[in-house]
C-alpha cells in the first residue's frame, strides 16, 4: 500500500511537472492551487460552449454563483458531518486600531497571527448546487419540475501532488428540482448522455458507483450505503495514472435530503427530490490533454469539430 | 452624515430589490454575496470578450488565477497592515474522529463551532493582480516587459446594502512589469483607453483620484499619501446612486513595492515597477443595467454592436 502511494505520488509529480513546464499550470506555491494559461482557459471555454449545446433541449434556467455560500447554508446541509476536512471556513479581522497593532506585531515576530480572526458570514462553496437550494426554499414547483445550469469554484481541502485533485476548481452542473421520478430520470439520462458526450471527444470514460471520502468511522458506513444505494455514478478517466483513474464527471440523485432540508415541495405537496449531473472542467481539461496532447492544434479533427476549437 | 448615510442606504436597499426582483442577482442570504441570472452573465461574458478585443494589439500572455492565493503570498504584500478588515482567511478542520464529535456538537447546540479550525495555506484573493508577483518571482524580465491579461474573483469582508458593493466579484485586469517608464505609460494609456471604451458604451464615466478605504489612524495618512502621489486613479459612474458614484475601473502604478518584495528585475537590473487596470465586471454590468434598462433587447443600437449582444 505504501510503495502503491509511492508510485502514485512519482506518476503525480510528473506530470504535475509537465503541465507546469508546459505553462498550462502556473505555480501558486501551495499544492493544488494553480493559475491557468490562456490555452487551457480556452479548453474549458470551449467545453462549457459543448456542454451548453447538449443541454439547450432542456431550455434550463443559468445561473452563476460566486465561490462563496452562506454559513447558516452551509450548516443546513450535512457537509460539516461527512466532510469537515475538506471544508473552508472564511475568517477576517474585526478588531480596533489596538488589535491590528498586535495582529501585524504577531505576523512580523512570525507568530501565529490568525488566532483572534473572527468567522464571517460566509464558507468557500463545496458543491455547486449548494447554493442553488437555499435560493428554492419554501416554495412550490411547476409540474414539470425545475432544470437549473450552474458553474461554480468549488473548494476541497485536500493538497495533493496529484494535478488532477485541486483545492479550487468549477465544477458545471445541470441540476434538477421534481418528483422522485424526475429527479431518477435527470440523473439516469444524464449519466448516459456525460458517458456519450465525453466519450465522443475520445475519452476513455466509464461509469462506476462512486465512493466518496466521507470523514471517519462513521464515514466508513455511509460510504458503505453510499455504494449499496447506488445513487451516485462517477465517470472516470485516465490522468496523471492510467492505473487508478480519475473522476471527471458524476451524477448522483439526493432523494429528498434537501428539498425536506429547505422545503422545497412539489405541487402534489410532497418534498421535491433533487439530482444532478457535474462536470468537474479543470479536470475534463487535464483527461483531453493527457489523451490528445498538449496541443489542441493537432488533436482529432472530430474532437476539434465538437469543441470548435 | 447620519441622514445622508440613510437616504444612501435607501437608495441601495431600493435597487438591491429592483435586481432581486427582476432576478438578475439571486439572493444568498448574505449582503454582498449574489448569485447573476444568466441574462446577467452574459453581459459580463459579452463585456470581456469587448475588453479582449481592446487589449489584443498588446498580445498579452493570458492566466486565470481560482479564488485563492498562497498564505505566504498574501503576507508579502502589505494587505495585512492596510486593508486587514476586508481579509478572507480560509480555515479547516484538522482534527481526529473525537474532535470531529465535538466540533458538531457545538454546531448542534448553536455554539462558536470554528474555534479550533485551523488556517490553511490559502487566503481569499484581495486583488487579481496579487497572484502574478510570486509567479514572476526572482525573474529578468525581457526589454519590452511583460503584460499579462488577468481574470480572478477578489475578496473584500464589507457587507453592504449596496448591490454594486459585492463581497466577491470579478476583476480583470491588463497588468504590466517593466521599467518606471513602461509602468507608468501603462497606466495612462489604460486610464484614457478604459475612459474611452467604457463612454462608448453610453456609460457616463469620469476619473478621479482613488481614495481607497486603509484601515485606521495610519490608513488615513496612508490616503493622504495616495491622494498626493497620484497614482490609482478609478474611473466612477451612476449605480444604485446618482449622488455618489461607484468605481467601475481602475488604474494603478504600484512603482517598485511588488518588483522589490517578489525580486522581480529588468533587464538593467533594476527592480521592476508594476501597474494595472482593473475592470469591475459585476460593477460594469450593474452600471449598463443602470444606464439602459433591465433588457439588454432595447440598449442603443451601438452599445449593442460594440458588445455583439
Amino acid at each position: 500500500m505504501c510503495l502503491s502511494h509511492a508510485v502514485l505520488d512519482d506518476d503525480y509529480r510528473q506530470y504535475q511537472q509537465a503541465l507546469l513546464g508546459a505553462g498550462l499550470l502556473v505555480s501558486s506555491g501551495v499544492p493544488g492551487v494553480y493559475g491557468l494559461s490562456g490555452l487551457f482557459e480556452g479548453i474549458v471555454e470551449a467545453f462549457e460552449r459543448y456542454v451548453t449545446r447538449m443541454g439547450q433541449h432542456l431550455t434550463p434556467e443559468v445561473i452563476r454563483f460566486p465561490p462563496l455560500l452562506s454559513r447558516e447554508t452551509y450548516l443546513r446541509t450535512d457537509h460539516i458531518e461527512t466532510f469537515p476536512d475538506l471544508m473552508g471556513s472564511v475568517h477576517s479581522f474585526v478588531g480596533n486600531e489596538g488589535d491590528h497593532l498586535r495582529l501585524v506585531q504577531k505576523k512580523e515576530n512570525g507568530e501565529a497571527w490568525t488566532e483572534n480572526l473572527e468567522p464571517t458570514d460566509v464558507m468557500l462553496v463545496p458543491a455547486a448546487c449548494y447554493p442553488l437550494y437555499p435560493a428554492a426554499a419554501n416554495t412550490t414547483l411547476p409540474e414539470e419540475g425545475r432544470v437549473v445550469d450552474l458553474r461554480a469554484f468549488v473548494f476541497r481541502h485536500e493538497p495533493s501532488p496529484d494535478p488532477a485533485r485541486m483545492q479550487t476548481f468549477r465544477q458545471r452542473e445541470y441540476v434538477t428540482l421534481g418528483t422522485a421520478e424526475q429527479a431518477l430520470a435527470h440523473r439516469d439520462y444524464w449519466l448516459k448522455r456525460g458517458e456519450e458526450l465525453l466519450g465522443a471527444l475520445g475519452l476513455d470514460v466509464k461509469p462506476v458507483i462512486a465512493n466518496d471520502p466521507f470523514f471517519g468511522r462513521g464515514g466508513r458506513v455511509m460510504a458503505a450505503t453510499q455504494k449499496e444505494q447506488a445513487l451516485k455514478y462517477e465517470l472516470v478517466a485516465p490522468i496523471a495514472s492510467t492505473e487508478k483513474l480519475t473522476a471527471i464527471s458524476s451524477s448522483n440523485c439526493h432523494l429528498d435530503h434537501f428539498g425536506r432540508e429547505f422545503n422545497i415541495k412539489t405541487p402534489d405537496g410532497q418534498f421535491a427530490h433533487t439530482a444532478c449531473i457535474g462536470f468537474g472542467l479543470e479536470r475534463i481539461t487535464l483527461a483531453l490533454l493527457k489523451k490528445h496532447g498538449f496541443d489542441p492544434a493537432t488533436w482529432p479533427s472530430e474532437t476539434r469539430s465538437l469543441l470548435e476549437i
